[in-house]
């Protein structure tokens, strides 16, 4: 794969991905294949816990820590009116999410995980929020550029972007057993469906979904808006920093950086819907075994999800026609990896509780 | 619906059934339509939390003392070769759970869920265990008759096997907020492929499924078992408990009364895969109200289980290629009806956090 990587940091953190252990993988496999019950009866949960023990060495994963991380961005691409949202959202739903008000708050709650809010991009510099600790700042931009007219960002801004996500992964894995994505960032279904219309190179049209909930004529509005960005900036579709910075957000490369990061530092990170899934992909794009890391959480219902998944090769733990974002459909997934762990670490096998086994 | 009721108790439980209060879903509806976020983007999770406050008239639907009720029976038809697993196990199974090793046990533990096991059918009288109270004793009989040469049991039992659900349902309907169903018993995918045969009008072939685990030949051998079980039986389709008499199990008897025993109560009640399934079909027989009730937990991967959710117009929250029963399923999809509840009570509406609404 073409990939010219402009940062040594950005480069030596892939070189610390590698695949997960195979040795460990198969410990766990001999072990669940012992368990009290049919062969393999728990199915996902059991594929999981396999790679749960791959990513961590450990046949007991540790999955207690749990912080999803919710990146913030803004969007210049916003101004076409892509959205019914009007940008100043992206700032309120901060406040909301700081105060504990959003969704992502009482669903966090619920998986017992900690949120991080990380201001990689957004318009507002949330002054007060990040003197206060409530909001990380690693503030790459002001929003990005209207990509209908030229390049969201510059390629140093990109790895810029990707970085910041690196050094947030970097900074928690000491206090951190699963991280989850999250975001925030008005209009950030464009530029997610942009990036993955380039990098799948599957028709724009296909791939546009309603984000927020527009209209079908704003629907075809954001479906021409998305292919003239596309047109007009002629991404590389081999070279992930360069469709990341035509056509991407600072958000979405902090979620990149954040994956890459995670798999670097041998934790799980699930993955929450499309915005997020854009960023797996850039990340994938950069380097295939991150693939190993990432634990899809959610089908969304956005249209170009289910394409996502088909090229990292993933299956979504969660089907629940959800569409929010902020990390939602991650932080409910997280139930579903720790019953996963509960398979692996606490039934019984056959031989310890005395049950037959199937003939032969 | 033609169904003689050969029990006033039974009677009298289901003349307790109403649908879920409208005014109550109309309440949570429209506080739902004001959270911070794009219009119903929780999607099924809001459609869950719609449910529950129908279901308990309450916009704070508790949800917090969950019980999984494992109702344990055998099956005459397991002497005709249609499982590879010898009928004992059944007992080790349930001496596996008392000691806290099986996959209910992982599962409810992640959950919160306490266990309750019930002798509806077993061979076994597990003695002992009812003595020190791991095993509540409400046994009809030791295991069905062979269904191939006549009905699984009489009209008067099956009636008593729904009793015995519903009256572990009334017991416990003060300390509990959430039911689960459960079952643990050799061979009983045979009667519920039977039972959802009958009601459906479907082929046996097309809704028989590997159960525990069998190969091709057996699983022509099982379909060919089921059919001849139902030929020789004739049972009434538009009676269930004649179904369930002539080709059902105690268990499931026992669950299917469970399940009107929980609806009398307005309590919601969670259902697990197949098995208890067709616990529901039989219920949703006798009283079509029970349908507002029930959550169903997960896809199970037999085949005859989309059938039934079709049949009950419910779609499972979990699709995970799971094939356990016990009562897994349902423990494991306890979380997504907690954070449908946490959706409604814990996020702010627009108002409140002082975020922008979507264009008109």
């Amino acid at each position: 794969m073409a990939r010219p990587l402009a940062s040594s940091f950005l480069d030596t953190t892939i070189r610390k991905i590698y695949p997960q252990d195979s040795d460990w993988r198969e410990k766990a496999r001999k072990r669940l294949s012992n368990l009290t019950m049919p062969h393999w009866a728990l199915g996902d949960l059991m594929d999981l816990a396999v790679d749960l023990a791959g990513i961590t060495r450990s046949l007991t994963p540790p999955v207690v820590r749990k912080k999803v991380v919710v990146m913030v961005g803004d969007h210049g691409i916003a101004d076409e009116q892509v959205t019914i949202y009007p940008p100043a959202v992206t700032t309120q739903m901060v406040h909301n999410i700081v105060r504990g008000g959003a969704g992502i708050n009482a669903l966090s709650r619920q998986a017992g995980a900690d949120i991080l809010v990380v201001d990689v991009g957004a318009k507002d510099d949330f002054k007060d929020l990040v003197q206060n600790g409530a909001v990380l700042a690693k503030k790459i931009g002001h929003g990005t550029a209207n990509m209908l007219h030229g390049p969201a960002m510059s390629r140093t801004h990109a790895v810029m972007a990707v970085e910041a996500g690196i050094e947030v992964a970097n900074s928690l894995a000491q206090e951190v057993d699963i991280f989850a994505t999250g975001e925030m960032g008005i209009a950030n279904t464009s530029p997610s469906t942009a990036i993955s219309a380039v990098i799948t190179g599957l028709p724009v049209a296909g791939l546009t979904g309603r984000g927020a909930g527009i209209d079908d004529a704003r629907l075809q509005h954001k479906i021409r808006v998305i292919e003239q960005a596309v047109a007009r900036n002629q991404p590389d579709s081999k070279d992930p920093l360069d469709v990341l910075a035509k056509v991407g957000g600072f958000e979405i490369g902090a979620i990149a950086g954040l994956i890459l990061g995670a798999a670097a530092n041998r934790k799980p990170v699930l993955v929450d819907g499309f915005i997020s899934t854009a960023g797996a992909l850039i990340a994938y794009a950069l380097e295939p075994f991150v693939r190993d890391y990432i634990i899809c959480g959610h089908a969304s219902v956005e249209p170009g999800h289910a394409v996502l998944f088909e090229r990292l090769q993933r299956k979504p733990l969660l089907q629940l026609n959800m569409r929010l974002g902020e990390g939602t459909g991650a932080v409910l997934a997280m139930n579903i990896v720790e019953a996963a762990v509960a398979v692996l670490t606490e039934m019984a096998t056959f031989d310890e509780a005395g049950v037959s086994t199937a003939e032969a």
